[in-house]
């Protein structure tokens, strides 16, 4: 039968998408170019509005082109206008129609900007035989780093449906699931919480083996009183996903696992405590990385400690002792330290944080002070 | 509470990974190369069976090196090994590292092929400084079109759990549910009969609007009678997708309905029947749209007639008027003919099917006789 099991959803601010295009406009001249080529489906929809699978807008001195396929025609004409962004839409009916359309927004142009890391070297040649295209890399990722409020409002949503869900599904860790079966229950309740869908593969891995694999895929493996848990889990809304992960052992943990995971515990909130507008991002991963490494644990410290999050799950800044970013108000960051070895199993603990000037609003609110899951409620 | 809804799972053949390296390589010659960069996870995933998210092989006239990252190390070593791949396994631990160990593999080798289609402009120009990187595009996916028993047996299991779900959800139409309600039900269902997951964002697209967008995404639209109802499902297991389309009439469908139905039956299984071995892949597009324009659809016939699914949901083989392609036996292709005028709705009915010498096995087994759904079961 169908479920209701939606909570009623409050009024969200909208997002601000109509000076986005003015924004990059001012810092054209950083990159030498007089318009963009904006290609990637995430930076379209951060720019206009629009969220299907195909289109390409042309960023231009005085106006937007949009240029999409025949399937997409009245939605992208819906989409920019409930997004506020005025454009002129051009549909084409084949690859060739499309690209021809999109080029042909460029002319008289002198200096184009697009972007190298995220077009594919075939289509690159495609344009550069018939612009001038220059690398404009990383113009819009910057940019979308600093999240408006309706942006914020829509992964802090997203972070509860995965509070609601997790608060729901920790207690069956008792019940001898499988790593599937947690997964499994986890994206149904996110969904039936509000969410649109998971925002990336749910990680549930569990015991001496599979906790010790930071990206471990959910198996069949029942798991079983004395096992670490690590779970991480996201939701997506209106296309802003977010981002956190909780460790749990099951039963009573060990004095060795009360130790690693207070250890954790510590190291994790030391790197959020790090986080405020100004703090270079490596900083971050420095302040965790050292503690654990200070602590022992240099080996069991096996990735960098976190990343921003948004329309993508995995956006700028990255927090990571190879980045040059220094954290902004606005951004949206993960503080994601784990300590893992085979044998031993693995933990990690993760929250999602908005930086502010003085330091940083947490996002998410499941419970994070011991291992031990909450207890089945008595009957 | 955890649910135990999986069905025991039948041992299924294994999928033959030992032999792909030795099938590129005797066709390296064709595009003038002695060695591939393999870079695309799916291609990586098919050529050695490892899962990650990270990792570039280099296919070398006598060996295989894998390069990845150190979250990678003992899953990649576990896949291969499970899969019956012999290569060099090594780890970077930045990017740099494995940019570094990526080239170094390739020393000695006059001419590398690449793919232009999936490489970004920035990663081939980064390796065209190193290597003499040339173009070889659709090598592997040319040869990722022929599925063996293994495959086949995972695409038929993925078609089985979307059966699975739909039987159980298809009834619900007629008790009010949102679309996203049965979008969530199906995801749910699909996951309870052993899916690793939905193979794509299930569309449910409702009503005289929605069903005549044929990517619609499921909303918060309430499901009502005189409605057309376009279910477009698949399933995922362990990494293969299916695809299928079920269109349905809530209530008792109009003249219109039954005629448009009617019609739309005809035309997919016209088009099924013209797949066979050494048939243009344009061919059964061709049966497809000359049936809808000679019953007076025209405008009603938006998009192409199929595409191959496999480990990606669109991959080669495509049926549409711009194909150059013949089917070939293995090939797994959808037959999907819709027909979507705004303020009727839409239609569309989609099987998955396996290209054999003589025609088509038919892998989806949900009814399509009637545009009726199934009744709830009377209690």
């Amino acid at each position: 039968m169908i479920l209701s099991g939606s909570s009623p959803v409050a009024r969200r601010p909208e997002i601000e998408y109509a000076g986005r295009a003015g924004r990059l406009r001012s810092r054209l001249g950083d990159h030498r170019v007089e318009a963009l080529a904006v290609t990637g489906m995430t930076n379209v929809r951060w720019l206009t509005g629009f969220t299907g699978s195909n289109a390409s807008v042309a960023l231009l001195p005085d106006r937007l082109v949009l240029v999409t396929d025949g399937r997409y025609r009245d939605r992208a004409t819906d989409e920019l206008a409930a997004a506020g962004v005025e454009a002129e839409i051009v549909v084409g009916f084949t690859h060739d129609a499309q690209h021809e359309a999109f080029v042909g927004a460029f002319a008289g142009i002198a200096a184009v900007g697009a972007d190298a890391r995220s077009l594919t070297h075939a289509r690159w040649q495609a344009l550069a035989v018939e612009l001038p295209i220059v690398a404009a890399d990383g113009l819009i990722e910057d940019e979308r780093r600093t999240k408006d409020a309706g942006e914020i409002a829509r992964i802090s949503e997203a972070c509860r449906c995965a509070d609601a869900a997790l608060a729901e599904v920790a207690p069956m860790l008792f019940e001898g699931p499988t790593e599937a079966d947690v997964r499994m229950e986890l994206e149904y309740r996110m969904r039936r919480h509000g969410a649109d869908g998971p925002s990336y593969d749910t990680i549930v891995a569990s015991g001496p083996d599979h906790a010790a694999r930071p990206h471990h895929e959910a198996s069949t493996r029942q798991i079983t009183e004395g096992d670490t848990v690590v779970i991480d889990v996201g939701a997506l809304v209106e296309g802003y996903h977010s981002d956190m992960t909780r460790s749990y052992v099951v039963g009573d943990p060990s004095p060795e696992q009360w130790d690693v995971y207070q250890l954790l515990l510590a190291v994790q909130i030391a790197g959020i405590q790090a986080v405020r507008s100004g703090a270079a991002a490596r900083d971050v991963d420095a302040v965790c990385r050292s503690m654990s490494v200070d602590a022992g644990y240099s080996d069991w410290f096996l990735h960098s400690t976190g990343h921003g999050v948004g329309l993508q799950i995995h956006e700028d800044p990255f927090e990571s002792p190879a980045s040059t970013a220094d954290l902004r108000a606005g951004d949206v960051v993960t503080v994601e330290p784990g300590l893992y070895r085979v044998g031993f199993g693995g933990l990690r603990i993760e929250d999602l944080v908005e930086v502010t000037e003085t330091g940083c609003r947490i996002l998410t609110a499941s419970p994070k002070d011991t291992p031990c899951p909450p207890s089945p409620p008595t009957i």
